[in-house]
């Protein structure tokens, strides 16, 4: 098979061949550290060195090119000045390399020409279909074949992490950190540049891969949102990947307009499209490690229940705490199994979850206590608490544990052997079967909740896509192309109010008047109360300079609300042009809702939902997602603000009409989904009426560009 | 000075001479280690082993009785079985000791018998004056006296960390790791049982020693709520206090009717007490003793500002990103700053915070932009961040750190020096100059964070009470006393309103029709519109059961409402007593508050503010504190609501009367601090009106005992 057609693993991780170009004799140069690591890893496939200057390099025999290799070569790592990098990147292809790693810096990172040599080499490896990782980064290292292709000190020790790194200097220190800690690896990968793979192409090159267990990753940015969105659910079906995203996202160029806009601030719209793509999103590279301990190497839970059981009272007081902070539910034990548990542990053991041994527990009264745990059926994962007393054995009962693993293979097990010196030697047993302790019980309990949500996301079945609803797409292209023509980017109201007419979202209709009797006119046939709103494509925010008027119930009253709110304009906005008001009648109060879109640069239209009216900014009871809405995100939408329990009425009231939220969310995702042009968009308020009743939209604001 | 005399530092922590009662010559025994412990710990006051059974306990003459002791005893440690501690109590009292320990277990803890026992000890102590640690506790420690009479095995590190613990078996851990990691300790004590000193006391007894920079807590309950609201806040003024409070508050046996006892759910009262008291709250072990590295060691930052240096992105980004998350500021740099750093960094290094280094820094390097930054004004603490690349000089940096430490010794340095075998002697080198190294920036950015909490903390002068107002005690304590008459704990409307107008509270003035005629008359006389509610002091939430009809605006409409909400509330309460209708005149619509009161069992009247009207249980926007309030705490619970915002007018609006709002909270904490017998209360909706308009209880309910 040549190179070229292999898998993205098999060419980066399993080559047979490897050439350094600028494989130098000098150690401290990279491209004598890179050769030299790739030898010590214990490769077994061909290195070739190439550097014009040299014979040989580290005892290999050196070519002036790649192209004076005898052999093929698979795997290509370049490691000259940037500017030769074009040149050997093109013999590179052609010699039929498959895959890439330029480690070389001087590229996109150092501004505009960087950028420009980048793109140049990126058409070079297009023309030879070679993928390529980096430039500018650390190269990657593949434990099991092995491979050590990077000028990282050291191999890493085995394991079943694979870890992706945006950053090379933090892929340095975390292999540094993970020797002295025992944590072991599968892959690193250091992403550098990402002029062609990314971190989605590396995640989905190694989630088949058996010898990896969990992917962990580190990024600044996403390389590209579109693939991210598409391609990102499916890997976390088959692999927990746990992600840090460093770095403040960049607010963008656009100011600004809407509520939605301000609500989602920077970092919403990367933690909405983790949580739609069922990444395990932390905040830190301590729990990274912490939480891949456990999910590298123990089952994940089968469900919700966990024992917990205890040499000492505060330990387990704070284990217990810190499973309901993180969701773990205490199992609660059957009368059958508090009787067997009676029948070997002294009178004064606590028998309940936390079951506590005793502080003189012996190694055989935990073995006694957790046979009959595991042996649970409503007991799905277990937290062992053990604190060094006189009594205490923690060699052996660590011993006993790891035999227990064996036992219950499909309920996971972690550790809280608390101390130092004293449980050392147990803490040692329990890492080498595999089980992972932790210092401090409280991360056990949390890491455990993750392991849990991980649980529920994989039971929860795989979304199917809305169906597609009939709507008037021409109405609405024709609405924006005038506005287009027009130069506007915000519609005016009866513009944005026809476009959710069209795809059959109910508004509040409404006629525009130029003068006060015709406006009094409208209001006559409409029937009172009416609202008068001043008509200007320039204000947006009528309700601040007094453009609105509400309740009017006579003809004589709209007249001078007519009057009023144009000269508020003409007041506060001089600027503004004001071609009228617009007239509708009033809606019957119901609660006020929003509805919004904030169309992110990287990933798409984020639908917003929650507290409609004042209440939106200050209270921000809000939830997220990205367009296209499966009908469970949009439930689950409505169903995670506060507001729906306003909504399923509290204290009596009458339950709204939650339904006719969920279809408007679909129909807003419909439309912001076909319409690529409209940027922003509020509705706001959406009023909702009780169960039957429907909703109204009473304003909506489009931006479109 | 006889012993009894001294103070509680001096009488537990720095006795001239110990006894330890129940002394053995069996290892593994607690009265064995013990007094092996104190041998061991280098105690150089008299030893006095007592044993009736024994002539000589490991080499040093042992004595029957206590009272055969031919020396004064300062200190008395307690290892009997608990049957005859009372008797050798009584001994000990005889003798003249200052200060006890009771080691022994089989207390309060394993139920009536044992609690019975504890009071007769505690009896005894007191007819002597002795005061008493335990009983059931490990005992403590005193690293510089030294001192170890507890029977945890090993002297800890000497340190300037006080750690105070509700758990013996969680102190004993804690040493036991402590040794590994370095961590140093001046006392450590195990509190026990609590039957006579607490926590606040040893709070207060270690507080002004010199050795002791930072006090860390566990507590699982506190001892003593009152002494802790007096008494707590004036110890942090002087050293910072780390607490962690494990384990979830009983619900407690009254029943919860009012909307405040509702939110403040169980852990809201120790949050409260703790952030009032000034205390470092923190949510696990582990934080305690990661923020405690720098606590003890480094001085408190003068400001808010921080500079990072680094050698690598990736990390510093992590830091950025954390010290946003923690309230921790990055400096503006001057230009003059920047142009010094120029000087000599090279022009591809980042100059602004974070100051990036560049991969290749030397450890000169890292000096040069150091010693710049401590000497800006406005840089008042620094993180540096060293990952280990080819060029890096961990261990020179190190030292060059702890050099520039003595140069600025008021400014924090922490350190996150990340790997591990390539940075383990810089680590140990900076650990041994005192300047905390964490593995994660995240963790030095949080726990600079939380020094520049305590700093701020400091700065805020001390509170001066809130002045007396004057009010009318006799009203209120007439309509109390009637209703404990009459065996009511819910107050009746009419009465709640009238114990607010006494406190001058501002409330909507009611009247009581007993017939539908009588209603229309009150309404007539009042002025329109008007609400009418059903009147029983049974019917606490009257909205729910259709009990209140708003906006009326003739006498017929309030005759029809009368004879509206009478017959509902016959229909859903047919047990309730119904002794007719209030009638109001309706209040112009302000913004809804909600200001009310639950007394925590513990700490006492707990007072909250916040959203009020239907929101108050779902939005849950609200701040608490404990009465008496002063002027200043009043202030901060409003300004820490998102309504807050609300209250300041948003969009145009007028801005609300924020002063009413304060002068409300004064007068309902005077009310609550006067009335003990007033448990809950819920002032709900208060309309709050534009600035200088005031405020309004529209509703308010009451509970007494």
């Amino acid at each position: 098979m040549r190179s070229r057609d292999k898998s993205l693993l098999e060419a980066f991780f399993k080559p047979s061949s490897v050439a350094v170009i600028g494989a130098s004799r000098k150690p401290g140069k990279v491209g004598h550290e890179v050769t030299a690591n790739i030898l010590k890893s214990g490769f077994s496939g061909r290195l070739f060195p190439i550097n014009p200057q040299a014979s040989k390099v580290l005892g290999l025999r050196c070519y002036p090119s790649i192209l004076n290799v005898p052999e093929d070569v698979d795997l290509g790592v370049i490691a000259v000045p940037a500017n030769t990098v074009p040149e050997v990147t093109e013999q590179c292809g052609e010699k039929g390399v498959g895959a890439l790693i330029i480690i070389s810096a001087g590229f996109r990172e150092i501004g505009p020409d960087g950028m420009t040599l980048e793109a140049q080499v990126v058409d070079v490896c297009r023309k030879h279909r070679m993928r390529l990782l980096g430039p500018n980064c650390l190269g990657l290292i593949d434990v099991y074949t092995p491979l050590n292709a990077s000028f990282a000190k050291g191999m890493p020790l085995r394991g079943n992490i694979a870890f992706i790194s945006q950053s090379g200097a933090l892929a340095t220190s975390i292999l540094s950190w993970s020797v002295g800690e025992g944590v072991g690896f599968s892959h690193v990968v250091s992403l550098g540049n990402r002029a062609d793979v990314d971190e989605i192409d590396f995640m989905e090159a190694i989630v088949d891969d058996p010898k990896t267990k969990v992917i962990l990753v580190y990024i600044e940015s996403v390389g590209d949102g579109g693939k991210f969105r598409k391609l990102a659910p499916l890997i976390t079906r088959k692999k927990p990947v746990l992600i840090v995203k460093a770095g403040i996202t960049e607010a963008g160029a656009r100011a600004v307009s809407s509520h939605t806009g301000s609500i989602a601030g920077s970092n919403v719209a990367y933690e909405t499209a983790f949580k739609q793509a069922g990444f395990i999103h932390v905040s830190s590279v301590e729990e990274l490690f912490y939480l891949a301990k456990a999910f590298s190497t123990q089952p994940i839970p089968e469900g919700p229940n966990v024992a917990i059981v205890t040499n000492a009272g505060g330990p387990s007081i704070l284990a217990t705490d810190s499973c309901e902070k993180y969701g773990v539910k205490l199992a609660s034990f059957s009368t059958e199994l508090v009787q067997r548990l009676r029948e070997r542990l002294p009178p004064a053991a606590g028998y309940y979850n936390p079951v506590d041994l005793l502080g003189d527990a012996p190694a055989e009264r935990y073995r006694f206590a957790l046979r009959k745990l595991l042996g649970f059926k409503d007991v799905h994962s277990v937290i062992v608490i053990l604190t060094p007393q006189a009594m205490t054995e923690p060699m052996k009962t660590a011993q006993y544990i790891a035999e227990l693993q064996k036992e219950y293979p499909l309920k996971p097990i972690l550790t809280a052997f608390l101390g130092g010196g004293d449980v050392r030697e147990g803490v040692k047993t329990l890492h080498e079967a595999g089980i992972p302790n932790y210092i401090f019980p409280e991360r056990a309990a949390y890491t455990l909740g993750q392991m849990m949500a991980y649980s529920r996301f994989l039971e929860t079945p795989l979304p199917h896509p809305a169906e597609r609803l009939p709507v008037d797409e021409g109405s609405v292209r024709e609405i924006i192309d005038v506005a287009r023509k027009e130069g506007r980017i915000n519609l005016i109201g009866v513009e944005a109010m026809k476009i959710l007419k069209a795809y059959g979202i109910p508004v509040v209709p409404s006629r525009i008047a130029r003068t006060p009797d015709e406006a009094a006119q409208f209001a006559d046939s409409m029937g009172y109360p009416v609202v008068v709103k001043v008509y200007s494509p320039q204000i947006l925010h009528k309700t601040d300079i007094g453009g609105v008027r509400l309740g009017l119930s006579s003809s004589q009253e709209v007249r001078e609300a007519f009057e009023a709110v144009i000269s508020n304009a003409g007041r506060f906005m001089p600027q503004a042009m004001v071609f009228g008001a617009e007239v509708y009648r009033m809606a019957p109060i119901g609660k006020e809702m929003i509805i919004g879109v904030h169309r992110d640069p990287q990933f798409g239209p984020l639908i917003v939902f929650g507290l409609g009216g004042i209440y939106v900014n200050i209270l921000k009871d809000v939830s997220f997602r990205f367009a296209p809405l499966t009908p469970k995100e949009a439930l689950d939408m409505v169903s995670e603000t506060q507001a729906y329990t306003l909504l399923r009425g509290v204290r009596g009231e009458a339950s709204s009409d939650v339904e006719s939220i969920l279809d408007t969310l679909q129909k807003v995702s419909q439309l912001v989904t076909d319409f690529k042009e409209i940027v922003e968009m509020d509705i706001n308020p959406l009023f909702v009426y009780e169960r039957g009743k429907g909703c109204l939209a009473i304003d909506v604001k489009i931006t479109v560009v």
